[in-house]
């Protein structure tokens, strides 16, 4: 692309330098896009991992930017902030690991009663509880079928589940389901769950998805677990559901969850405050994701995980 | 070996029997051993669930008996109840799928801090907690190499752990692990784990194993899981211990746990009140292994599962 001397990259603080290592006809530069750039040759940038959109407009003064790399798997708004023709790359698949066994992490705890068991801990009070459910034989639902959703069922398989995949369209099955449902197969798939873990992107589509209806065709007893985001369910339509079904969430809507709202009190519901990728599962794979993508771009080739542009 | 008619065998309430459904060649009947025998030609005996040492005294006066299936996996103090020439059989593997995921369990909620969620839940506060650690990429050593801590290493490796089995021997590994160190290992082991599951059976060998020199070889951080005996960990060496390490207990010494033990509000301890074997998955498994040996003693085939005669 008639580049003399080696491209150049930037990271937002040292210590990803440092782990990264040397990149073979790259060189690395210090950045956190909160004052002008360091250098005007910067090729490809890597903002911060939080709040990436609000951070870029700091891009513009770079003549020769040709790319961006997240270290979030989200990109709302990132583009918006991005002269044309600059490719945006997300870290899809950095936090998979760790969202993922936030979900079976989840659900064996509602499911084993973990939580009854930490209150009565504080009672200094030894249970004896009847008719505990076990996650094996459960049959358990995956809805959204991406890469967290591939590694919550892989996880899940070793524990004698009965699994099913539902994702946008129907399709042929991998090495760990026999075949993806599409999404208009749900109501019917609904009634048969024990317990369906929903890790859908956020999009209008998927606004509320978890309604009334929804709940309404789960069994009694069932778990619904949100591991997606907190606007895919809608809170009242689960406050009308508290006792009939179980739910454990990571994310809730609103978030944080004001200190009296009634969901934090409801029988049955386990909240954790939105820590699916926030754990020490992200840095290595974020490290690992940016050696391999600075390499395609220092040899010239096209970055992976490059997000197509927003619609309208 | 000269029987007239079929076989005839008890099981302990009309549930089983119809679970279990007709054997071929064999006579089910129903007895609970809390009375005498309802007819004196019954060959093999299971006896409840709950306590079979305190009640296979009850089989004396069966001229026939050949063997007694029991429903769980130990059976201390057993043999002493039995005539001689009498087999045992325990029920081994049954509560392998319930064990093993409460050991999951258990390891993800310590390792995600759900305890801390579900207490924070109460109070109606969003955490924020930083430097949450993930399974993914966490050193688990697997200590007890039988069939639960086989079942506990299945469902692990998905989860991108660093998986190390020992057992009472070194040996060859299997489909999940390169090998299995022996005990005498241990020492140089242990200071390499985040997380330490001990599935020992309770022996006078393995009776606080889990002792202060134990405990002083993990690192700061790391997490012992106990899912077999109380014994077999020295509950005032924990005591020691707390705030250096964390811990996951679904078993404790003595147990249950008076309502003043300060193991109850020790921090970074998880409690579950042994509830490990007693889930869903315990009684269709159960319904498979009888109906497996039934048949074969209906047919004059050896049983699986026979246990030993107890040394000393």
């Amino acid at each position: 692309m008639g580049h003399d001397g080696p491209r150049v990259a930037s990271l937002p603080d040292d210590s990803w330098i440092a782990d990264i290592g040397p990149v073979d006809g790259l060189e690395l530069v210090q950045w956190d896009l909160t004052g002008p750039p360091p250098r005007e040759d910067i090729g490809l940038v890597v903002p911060p991992y939080l709040k990436p959109a609000t951070l870029l407009a700091a891009t513009a003064p770079l003549p020769a930017l040709e790319a961006v790399q997240l270290l979030t798997a989200g990109y709302d708004g990132v583009r918006e902030q991005l002269a044309e023709g600059v490719q945006v790359a997300n870290a899809a698949g950095v936090h998979d690991a760790s969202t993922a066994e936030l979900a079976v992490a989840l659900t064996l705890a509602s499911l084993r009663r973990l939580p009854e068991f930490v209150l009565a801990q504080r009672r200094g009070e030894w249970l004896r509880p009847a008719d505990l459910p076990s996650l094996a034989d459960r049959r358990v639902l995956v809805l959204g079928y991406g890469s967290v959703g591939r590694a919550i069922a892989r996880r899940l398989l070793p524990f004698e589940v009965e699994l099913t995949a539902v994702a946008s369209r129907a399709r042929e099955g991998d090495d760990l389901v026999e075949r993806v449902h599409g999404i208009d197969e749900l109501p019917g798939l609904l009634p048969e769950q024990d317990v369906v873990i929903v890790v859908v992107p956020l999009t209008e589509a998927t606004r509320t998805l978890v309604d009334m209806e929804f709940l309404a065709r789960m069994r009694a007893g069932a778990l619904l677990v949100n591991i997606a985001r907190g606007p895919v369910a809608d809170t009242g339509a689960i406050m009308r559901h508290v006792g009939r079904l179980r739910f454990a969430l990571d994310v809730t809507d609103p978030e944080p969850l004001r200190e009296d709202h009634p969901l934090w009190h409801a029988e049955g519901v386990l909240i954790s405050p939105h820590t699916g990728g926030n754990t020490s599962a992200f840095r290595p794979r974020a490290v690992r994701l940016l050696r391999e993508q600075l390499g395609r771009y220092a040899a010239g080739e096209p970055l992976a995980n490059v997000v197509a542009p927003v619609e309208g």
